[in-house]
Protein backbone atom coordinates (compact mmCIF):
# COMPACT_ATOMS: atom_id res chain seq x y z
CA UNK A 1 0.00 0.00 0.00
CA UNK A 2 1.50 3.16 -0.84
CA UNK A 3 0.98 5.64 1.55
CA UNK A 4 3.18 8.37 0.52
CA UNK A 5 3.14 11.82 1.14
CA UNK A 6 2.98 15.07 -1.58
CA UNK A 7 4.70 18.03 -0.83
CA UNK A 8 2.36 20.68 0.50
CA UNK A 9 3.43 24.20 -1.30
CA UNK A 10 1.85 27.26 -1.05
CA UNK A 11 -0.91 26.40 -4.11
CA UNK A 12 -1.91 23.60 -2.44
CA UNK A 13 -1.79 23.96 1.39
CA UNK A 14 -5.35 24.10 2.34
CA UNK A 15 -6.17 27.74 3.75
CA UNK A 16 -10.05 26.53 5.11
CA UNK A 17 -11.39 23.34 6.62
CA UNK A 18 -7.50 22.30 6.57
CA UNK A 19 -9.28 19.15 8.50
CA UNK A 20 -10.54 18.10 5.34
CA UNK A 21 -7.74 18.29 3.30
CA UNK A 22 -4.92 15.26 2.48
CA UNK A 23 -2.27 14.77 0.39
CA UNK A 24 -1.74 11.37 0.53
CA UNK A 25 -0.49 9.81 -2.94
CA UNK A 26 -3.15 7.03 -2.65
CA UNK A 27 -6.37 9.48 -1.22
CA UNK A 28 -5.14 11.44 -4.25
CA UNK A 29 -5.03 8.43 -6.65
CA UNK A 30 -8.53 6.77 -5.27
CA UNK A 31 -10.55 10.51 -5.99
CA UNK A 32 -9.09 10.67 -9.51
CA UNK A 33 -9.40 6.83 -9.99
CA UNK A 34 -13.52 7.11 -8.66
CA UNK A 35 -14.99 9.34 -11.72
CA UNK A 36 -14.10 9.62 -15.58
CA UNK A 37 -14.72 13.71 -15.61
CA UNK A 38 -12.55 15.96 -14.45
CA UNK A 39 -12.06 20.02 -14.79
CA UNK A 40 -9.32 21.60 -16.34
CA UNK A 41 -8.43 25.25 -16.16
CA UNK A 42 -6.07 27.13 -18.53
CA UNK A 43 -5.58 30.86 -19.83
CA UNK A 44 -7.23 32.29 -22.93
CA UNK A 45 -5.74 35.49 -23.86
CA UNK A 46 -4.42 35.73 -20.10
CA UNK A 47 -7.82 34.81 -18.29
CA UNK A 48 -9.15 31.96 -16.54
CA UNK A 49 -11.73 29.11 -18.93
CA UNK A 50 -12.61 25.82 -17.48
CA UNK A 51 -13.46 22.87 -19.85
CA UNK A 52 -14.98 20.06 -18.56
CA UNK A 53 -13.02 16.69 -20.29
CA UNK A 54 -12.50 12.89 -19.31
CA UNK A 55 -9.21 12.28 -17.67
CA UNK A 56 -7.52 9.03 -16.59
CA UNK A 57 -4.69 8.01 -14.44
CA UNK A 58 -1.26 5.56 -14.99
CA UNK A 59 0.50 5.54 -12.41
CA UNK A 60 1.96 9.11 -11.35
CA UNK A 61 0.85 11.20 -14.14
CA UNK A 62 -3.02 12.02 -15.49
CA UNK A 63 -4.04 12.16 -18.78
CA UNK A 64 -6.36 13.81 -20.46
CA UNK A 65 -7.00 13.90 -24.49
CA UNK A 66 -9.03 15.62 -27.54
CA UNK A 67 -8.56 17.02 -31.15
CA UNK A 68 -5.42 18.63 -31.88
CA UNK A 69 -7.33 21.44 -33.66
CA UNK A 70 -8.95 22.21 -29.95
CA UNK A 71 -8.38 25.51 -28.00
CA UNK A 72 -8.51 24.26 -24.33
CA UNK A 73 -5.44 21.46 -25.26
CA UNK A 74 -3.32 23.83 -27.30
CA UNK A 75 -3.36 26.39 -24.23
CA UNK A 76 -2.68 23.91 -21.95
CA UNK A 77 0.14 22.69 -23.93
CA UNK A 78 3.26 23.86 -21.94
CA UNK A 79 1.36 26.24 -19.88
CA UNK A 80 -0.47 26.51 -16.22
CA UNK A 81 -3.16 24.11 -15.78
CA UNK A 82 -5.43 23.14 -12.81
CA UNK A 83 -6.67 19.66 -13.49
CA UNK A 84 -9.42 19.46 -10.68
CA UNK A 85 -11.56 16.35 -10.33
CA UNK A 86 -14.65 16.53 -7.86
CA UNK A 87 -17.48 13.90 -6.82
CA UNK A 88 -20.73 15.11 -4.73
CA UNK A 89 -21.33 12.74 -2.63
CA UNK A 90 -24.47 14.40 -0.99
CA UNK A 91 -26.49 17.19 0.44
CA UNK A 92 -25.64 17.96 4.13
CA UNK A 93 -28.83 19.75 5.69
CA UNK A 94 -28.19 21.27 8.98
CA UNK A 95 -30.50 22.76 11.95
CA UNK A 96 -29.10 26.39 10.72
CA UNK A 97 -28.57 27.46 7.05
CA UNK A 98 -25.06 28.87 7.65
CA UNK A 99 -24.12 24.87 8.72
CA UNK A 100 -25.55 23.60 5.69
CA UNK A 101 -22.88 21.92 3.56
CA UNK A 102 -22.19 19.22 0.87
CA UNK A 103 -20.25 15.52 1.20
CA UNK A 104 -17.63 15.47 -1.50
CA UNK A 105 -14.46 14.35 -2.59
CA UNK A 106 -12.17 16.68 -4.90
CA UNK A 107 -8.49 16.80 -6.04
CA UNK A 108 -6.78 19.73 -7.53
CA UNK A 109 -3.49 18.74 -9.40
CA UNK A 110 -1.61 21.84 -11.00
CA UNK A 111 0.92 21.64 -13.35
CA UNK A 112 2.21 22.26 -17.04
CA UNK A 113 0.06 19.47 -19.56
CA UNK A 114 2.98 18.02 -21.71
CA UNK A 115 2.12 16.85 -24.88
CA UNK A 116 2.60 13.42 -26.17
CA UNK A 117 4.48 13.29 -29.27
CA UNK A 118 5.74 9.99 -29.38
CA UNK A 119 3.17 8.24 -31.84
CA UNK A 120 3.79 4.78 -30.30
CA UNK A 121 3.61 5.97 -26.64
CA UNK A 122 -0.03 7.92 -27.66
CA UNK A 123 -1.19 4.87 -29.21
CA UNK A 124 -0.20 2.49 -26.32
CA UNK A 125 -1.62 5.88 -23.85
CA UNK A 126 -4.83 5.57 -25.70
CA UNK A 127 -5.10 1.82 -25.62
CA UNK A 128 -4.26 2.54 -21.80
CA UNK A 129 -7.28 5.15 -21.42
CA UNK A 130 -9.95 2.86 -23.64
CA UNK A 131 -8.78 -0.32 -21.69
CA UNK A 132 -8.94 1.55 -18.49
CA UNK A 133 -12.72 2.08 -18.82
CA UNK A 134 -13.72 -1.01 -20.65
CA UNK A 135 -10.92 -4.00 -19.74
CA UNK A 136 -10.63 -5.75 -23.00
CA UNK A 137 -12.06 -3.80 -25.39
CA UNK A 138 -9.42 -2.39 -27.27
CA UNK A 139 -8.12 -5.33 -29.54
CA UNK A 140 -12.09 -6.20 -30.19
CA UNK A 141 -11.87 -2.77 -32.14
CA UNK A 142 -11.53 -1.14 -35.84
CA UNK A 143 -7.55 -0.62 -35.22
CA UNK A 144 -6.25 3.21 -35.07
CA UNK A 145 -5.11 5.04 -37.72
CA UNK A 146 -2.67 6.85 -38.06
CA UNK A 147 -4.33 9.58 -39.66
CA UNK A 148 -6.62 9.34 -36.37
CA UNK A 149 -3.51 9.17 -34.08
CA UNK A 150 -2.31 12.47 -35.71
CA UNK A 151 -5.79 14.31 -35.46
CA UNK A 152 -5.82 13.30 -31.56
CA UNK A 153 -3.54 15.00 -28.82
CA UNK A 154 -2.76 13.71 -25.44
CA UNK A 155 -1.47 16.02 -22.84
CA UNK A 156 -0.27 14.59 -19.14
CA UNK A 157 0.61 16.21 -15.96
CA UNK A 158 2.95 14.68 -13.13
CA UNK A 159 0.39 14.26 -9.98
CA UNK A 160 3.27 16.22 -7.87
CA UNK A 161 1.59 19.53 -7.15
CA UNK A 162 -1.71 18.04 -6.02
CA UNK A 163 -4.30 18.06 -3.07
CA UNK A 164 -7.17 16.02 -2.04
CA UNK A 165 -10.43 17.18 0.18
CA UNK A 166 -12.83 15.51 1.35
CA UNK A 167 -16.10 15.90 3.88
CA UNK A 168 -17.82 12.98 4.76
CA UNK A 169 -20.81 12.01 7.80
CA UNK A 170 -23.49 14.27 9.08
CA UNK A 171 -24.31 17.90 10.10
CA UNK A 172 -21.97 19.81 12.81
CA UNK A 173 -24.39 22.12 13.99
CA UNK A 174 -23.63 24.58 16.64
CA UNK A 175 -24.20 22.99 20.26
CA UNK A 176 -27.26 24.67 21.11
CA UNK A 177 -28.88 24.07 18.11
CA UNK A 178 -29.51 20.75 18.22
CA UNK A 179 -32.37 21.29 21.39
CA UNK A 180 -33.90 22.61 18.24
CA UNK A 181 -37.31 20.30 16.81
CA UNK A 182 -35.45 20.74 13.31
CA UNK A 183 -34.99 17.53 11.16
CA UNK A 184 -31.43 17.49 9.57
CA UNK A 185 -29.13 14.80 7.89
CA UNK A 186 -27.44 13.54 4.66
CA UNK A 187 -28.81 13.16 1.73
CA UNK A 188 -26.48 10.55 -0.12
CA UNK A 189 -26.01 11.31 -4.21
CA UNK A 190 -24.55 8.47 -6.69
CA UNK A 191 -23.85 8.16 -10.28
CA UNK A 192 -25.53 5.24 -11.39
CA UNK A 193 -25.63 3.13 -14.83
CA UNK A 194 -28.36 3.12 -16.08
CA UNK A 195 -28.94 -0.15 -18.94
CA UNK A 196 -27.06 0.14 -21.82
CA UNK A 197 -28.37 1.04 -24.92
CA UNK A 198 -27.41 -0.91 -27.83
CA UNK A 199 -26.55 0.64 -30.84
CA UNK A 200 -29.70 -0.29 -33.40
CA UNK A 201 -26.90 -0.51 -36.17
CA UNK A 202 -25.16 -3.62 -34.21
CA UNK A 203 -25.41 -6.52 -36.17
CA UNK A 204 -27.52 -9.54 -35.52
CA UNK A 205 -25.93 -11.88 -33.37
CA UNK A 206 -23.17 -9.08 -31.68
CA UNK A 207 -23.12 -9.79 -27.80
CA UNK A 208 -22.78 -7.24 -25.34
CA UNK A 209 -19.24 -8.07 -24.29
CA UNK A 210 -18.63 -8.18 -20.26
CA UNK A 211 -16.88 -4.87 -20.34
CA UNK A 212 -19.74 -2.66 -20.70
CA UNK A 213 -21.35 -4.02 -17.39
CA UNK A 214 -18.34 -3.67 -15.58
CA UNK A 215 -17.84 -0.06 -16.07
CA UNK A 216 -18.28 0.96 -12.58
CA UNK A 217 -17.19 4.37 -12.84
CA UNK A 218 -19.47 6.99 -12.52
CA UNK B 1 -41.12 30.33 -23.00
CA UNK B 2 -37.60 32.68 -23.45
CA UNK B 3 -36.51 31.86 -26.25
CA UNK B 4 -33.77 34.72 -26.34
CA UNK B 5 -30.18 33.94 -27.50
CA UNK B 6 -27.17 35.26 -25.96
CA UNK B 7 -24.81 37.24 -28.10
CA UNK B 8 -21.98 34.97 -29.51
CA UNK B 9 -18.11 36.72 -28.46
CA UNK B 10 -14.47 34.98 -29.50
CA UNK B 11 -14.67 33.42 -25.82
CA UNK B 12 -17.98 31.86 -26.69
CA UNK B 13 -17.46 30.90 -30.08
CA UNK B 14 -17.64 26.96 -30.39
CA UNK B 15 -14.52 26.12 -32.32
CA UNK B 16 -14.65 22.80 -31.88
CA UNK B 17 -18.15 20.41 -32.81
CA UNK B 18 -20.06 23.74 -33.18
CA UNK B 19 -23.15 21.78 -34.03
CA UNK B 20 -23.27 21.08 -30.18
CA UNK B 21 -23.34 24.39 -29.12
CA UNK B 22 -26.14 26.23 -27.91
CA UNK B 23 -26.52 30.13 -26.88
CA UNK B 24 -29.99 29.76 -26.29
CA UNK B 25 -30.53 31.27 -22.77
CA UNK B 26 -33.62 28.51 -21.90
CA UNK B 27 -31.08 26.26 -22.69
CA UNK B 28 -28.47 27.74 -20.38
CA UNK B 29 -30.55 28.07 -17.94
CA UNK B 30 -32.05 24.66 -17.81
CA UNK B 31 -28.73 22.88 -17.56
CA UNK B 32 -27.31 25.38 -14.47
CA UNK B 33 -30.66 24.12 -12.52
CA UNK B 34 -29.76 20.41 -13.33
CA UNK B 35 -27.32 20.28 -10.89
CA UNK B 36 -26.26 22.28 -7.98
CA UNK B 37 -22.40 21.56 -8.80
CA UNK B 38 -20.11 24.13 -10.37
CA UNK B 39 -16.43 24.55 -10.95
CA UNK B 40 -15.00 27.67 -10.81
CA UNK B 41 -12.28 29.06 -12.50
CA UNK B 42 -9.95 31.93 -11.18
CA UNK B 43 -5.97 33.68 -11.04
CA UNK B 44 -3.75 33.11 -8.50
CA UNK B 45 -0.44 34.21 -8.97
CA UNK B 46 -1.30 34.71 -12.46
CA UNK B 47 -1.91 30.94 -12.51
CA UNK B 48 -5.31 28.89 -13.22
CA UNK B 49 -6.44 27.71 -10.41
CA UNK B 50 -10.55 25.10 -10.35
CA UNK B 51 -12.39 24.81 -7.29
CA UNK B 52 -15.76 22.87 -7.22
CA UNK B 53 -18.61 24.41 -5.22
CA UNK B 54 -22.41 24.63 -5.09
CA UNK B 55 -24.37 27.04 -7.59
CA UNK B 56 -27.80 28.45 -7.51
CA UNK B 57 -29.25 30.42 -10.60
CA UNK B 58 -31.76 33.99 -9.84
CA UNK B 59 -33.48 35.05 -13.95
CA UNK B 60 -30.20 35.82 -15.32
CA UNK B 61 -27.46 35.62 -12.43
CA UNK B 62 -25.73 32.81 -11.19
CA UNK B 63 -23.96 32.68 -7.49
CA UNK B 64 -22.15 31.07 -5.67
CA UNK B 65 -20.97 31.52 -1.90
CA UNK B 66 -18.57 31.10 0.58
CA UNK B 67 -16.11 31.48 3.75
CA UNK B 68 -15.50 35.33 3.32
CA UNK B 69 -12.25 34.17 4.26
CA UNK B 70 -12.08 32.09 0.76
CA UNK B 71 -9.36 32.43 -1.46
CA UNK B 72 -10.92 31.47 -4.17
CA UNK B 73 -13.58 33.78 -3.85
CA UNK B 74 -10.95 36.43 -3.10
CA UNK B 75 -9.34 36.14 -6.08
CA UNK B 76 -13.32 35.86 -8.00
CA UNK B 77 -13.88 38.86 -6.53
CA UNK B 78 -13.46 41.77 -9.23
CA UNK B 79 -11.94 39.37 -11.54
CA UNK B 80 -12.37 37.49 -14.37
CA UNK B 81 -13.65 34.03 -13.71
CA UNK B 82 -14.95 31.13 -15.89
CA UNK B 83 -18.06 29.22 -14.26
CA UNK B 84 -18.33 25.99 -15.69
CA UNK B 85 -21.37 23.14 -15.23
CA UNK B 86 -21.26 19.79 -16.63
CA UNK B 87 -23.16 16.59 -16.26
CA UNK B 88 -21.81 13.64 -17.68
CA UNK B 89 -24.97 11.81 -19.05
CA UNK B 90 -23.14 8.56 -20.78
CA UNK B 91 -20.51 6.70 -22.64
CA UNK B 92 -20.45 6.34 -25.98
CA UNK B 93 -19.02 3.12 -27.29
CA UNK B 94 -18.43 3.31 -30.54
CA UNK B 95 -16.66 0.37 -33.31
CA UNK B 96 -13.46 2.75 -33.19
CA UNK B 97 -11.46 3.98 -29.82
CA UNK B 98 -11.52 7.03 -32.37
CA UNK B 99 -15.34 7.52 -32.25
CA UNK B 100 -15.90 6.61 -28.75
CA UNK B 101 -17.32 9.57 -27.06
CA UNK B 102 -19.34 10.71 -23.84
CA UNK B 103 -23.04 12.48 -24.01
CA UNK B 104 -23.11 15.20 -21.76
CA UNK B 105 -24.56 18.75 -20.91
CA UNK B 106 -22.47 21.96 -20.04
CA UNK B 107 -22.36 25.60 -19.95
CA UNK B 108 -19.70 28.09 -19.66
CA UNK B 109 -20.15 31.48 -18.35
CA UNK B 110 -17.29 34.30 -18.75
CA UNK B 111 -17.58 37.51 -16.35
CA UNK B 112 -16.36 38.63 -13.37
CA UNK B 113 -17.17 37.81 -9.97
CA UNK B 114 -19.23 40.61 -7.81
CA UNK B 115 -19.80 40.36 -3.71
CA UNK B 116 -22.98 41.30 -2.46
CA UNK B 117 -22.31 43.29 -0.29
CA UNK B 118 -25.84 44.93 1.18
CA UNK B 119 -26.84 42.72 4.43
CA UNK B 120 -30.15 42.27 3.44
CA UNK B 121 -29.63 41.51 -0.01
CA UNK B 122 -27.17 39.08 1.22
CA UNK B 123 -29.78 37.67 3.63
CA UNK B 124 -32.63 37.38 0.32
CA UNK B 125 -30.30 35.28 -1.73
CA UNK B 126 -29.12 32.73 1.27
CA UNK B 127 -32.87 32.42 1.49
CA UNK B 128 -33.10 32.53 -2.04
CA UNK B 129 -30.59 29.76 -2.42
CA UNK B 130 -32.08 27.51 0.33
CA UNK B 131 -35.61 27.88 -0.93
CA UNK B 132 -34.32 26.78 -4.63
CA UNK B 133 -32.72 23.33 -3.26
CA UNK B 134 -35.54 22.59 -0.28
CA UNK B 135 -38.41 24.55 -0.75
CA UNK B 136 -39.84 25.04 2.70
CA UNK B 137 -37.17 24.98 4.90
CA UNK B 138 -35.59 28.26 5.27
CA UNK B 139 -38.00 29.32 7.07
CA UNK B 140 -37.65 26.21 9.46
CA UNK B 141 -34.38 26.95 10.02
CA UNK B 142 -32.73 28.39 13.52
CA UNK B 143 -32.49 32.28 12.05
CA UNK B 144 -29.30 33.58 10.61
CA UNK B 145 -27.15 35.62 12.70
CA UNK B 146 -25.47 39.14 11.99
CA UNK B 147 -22.35 37.46 12.11
CA UNK B 148 -22.82 34.37 9.90
CA UNK B 149 -23.97 36.59 7.48
CA UNK B 150 -20.75 38.77 7.82
CA UNK B 151 -19.24 35.31 7.27
CA UNK B 152 -20.49 34.78 4.12
CA UNK B 153 -19.29 36.18 0.91
CA UNK B 154 -21.42 35.46 -1.94
CA UNK B 155 -20.38 36.28 -5.45
CA UNK B 156 -22.91 36.90 -8.42
CA UNK B 157 -22.41 37.02 -12.19
CA UNK B 158 -24.81 37.80 -14.85
CA UNK B 159 -25.11 35.46 -17.40
CA UNK B 160 -24.20 36.78 -20.35
CA UNK B 161 -21.30 35.81 -21.80
CA UNK B 162 -22.41 32.42 -21.97
CA UNK B 163 -22.65 29.25 -23.98
CA UNK B 164 -24.11 25.51 -23.88
CA UNK B 165 -22.82 22.67 -25.51
CA UNK B 166 -24.50 19.36 -25.44
CA UNK B 167 -23.93 15.70 -26.74
CA UNK B 168 -26.59 13.57 -26.80
CA UNK B 169 -27.29 9.92 -28.72
CA UNK B 170 -25.23 7.10 -29.97
CA UNK B 171 -22.00 6.58 -31.59
CA UNK B 172 -21.15 8.18 -34.67
CA UNK B 173 -18.91 5.72 -36.58
CA UNK B 174 -17.15 5.52 -40.00
CA UNK B 175 -19.80 4.19 -42.71
CA UNK B 176 -17.66 1.02 -43.79
CA UNK B 177 -17.55 0.56 -39.66
CA UNK B 178 -20.60 -0.64 -39.42
CA UNK B 179 -20.69 -3.74 -41.16
CA UNK B 180 -18.27 -5.26 -38.37
CA UNK B 181 -19.34 -7.56 -36.01
CA UNK B 182 -18.31 -4.95 -32.53
CA UNK B 183 -21.08 -3.96 -30.27
CA UNK B 184 -21.82 -0.28 -29.44
CA UNK B 185 -24.09 1.87 -27.97
CA UNK B 186 -24.64 3.52 -24.63
CA UNK B 187 -23.84 3.60 -21.07
CA UNK B 188 -26.29 6.07 -19.99
CA UNK B 189 -25.19 7.83 -16.29
CA UNK B 190 -27.55 9.06 -14.09
CA UNK B 191 -27.06 11.25 -10.86
CA UNK B 192 -29.41 9.39 -8.07
CA UNK B 193 -30.89 10.21 -4.77
CA UNK B 194 -30.63 7.48 -1.92
CA UNK B 195 -32.36 6.94 1.24
CA UNK B 196 -31.88 10.29 3.34
CA UNK B 197 -29.86 9.43 6.49
CA UNK B 198 -31.33 11.42 9.63
CA UNK B 199 -28.98 12.71 12.27
CA UNK B 200 -28.44 10.50 15.17
CA UNK B 201 -29.33 13.72 17.51
CA UNK B 202 -32.67 15.09 15.56
CA UNK B 203 -34.54 15.04 18.20
CA UNK B 204 -37.73 12.13 18.82
CA UNK B 205 -40.83 13.23 16.99
CA UNK B 206 -39.02 15.24 14.77
CA UNK B 207 -40.55 14.20 11.02
CA UNK B 208 -38.66 14.52 7.91
CA UNK B 209 -40.10 17.32 5.37
CA UNK B 210 -41.43 16.82 2.50
CA UNK B 211 -38.42 19.15 0.90
CA UNK B 212 -35.92 16.42 1.56
CA UNK B 213 -37.38 14.14 -0.83
CA UNK B 214 -38.50 16.42 -3.12
CA UNK B 215 -34.99 17.24 -3.84
CA UNK B 216 -34.18 15.92 -7.28
CA UNK B 217 -31.35 17.82 -8.67
CA UNK B 218 -28.30 16.07 -9.67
Amino acid sequence: MDTQELAVTPRTRLRRNHQRGDFDRETVNSILDATTLCHVGYLVDGKPAVTPTIHWREGDHVYWHGSSASRALRNSEGHDVCLTVSLLDGMVLARSAFHHSANYRSVMIYGHGKKVTDIDEKADKLRNFVETLFPGRWDMLRPMTDQELKATTILGMPIEEASAKVRTGGPIDDEEDYELPIWSGILPLVHTLQRPVPDPRNLRGVAMPDHVLAFARP
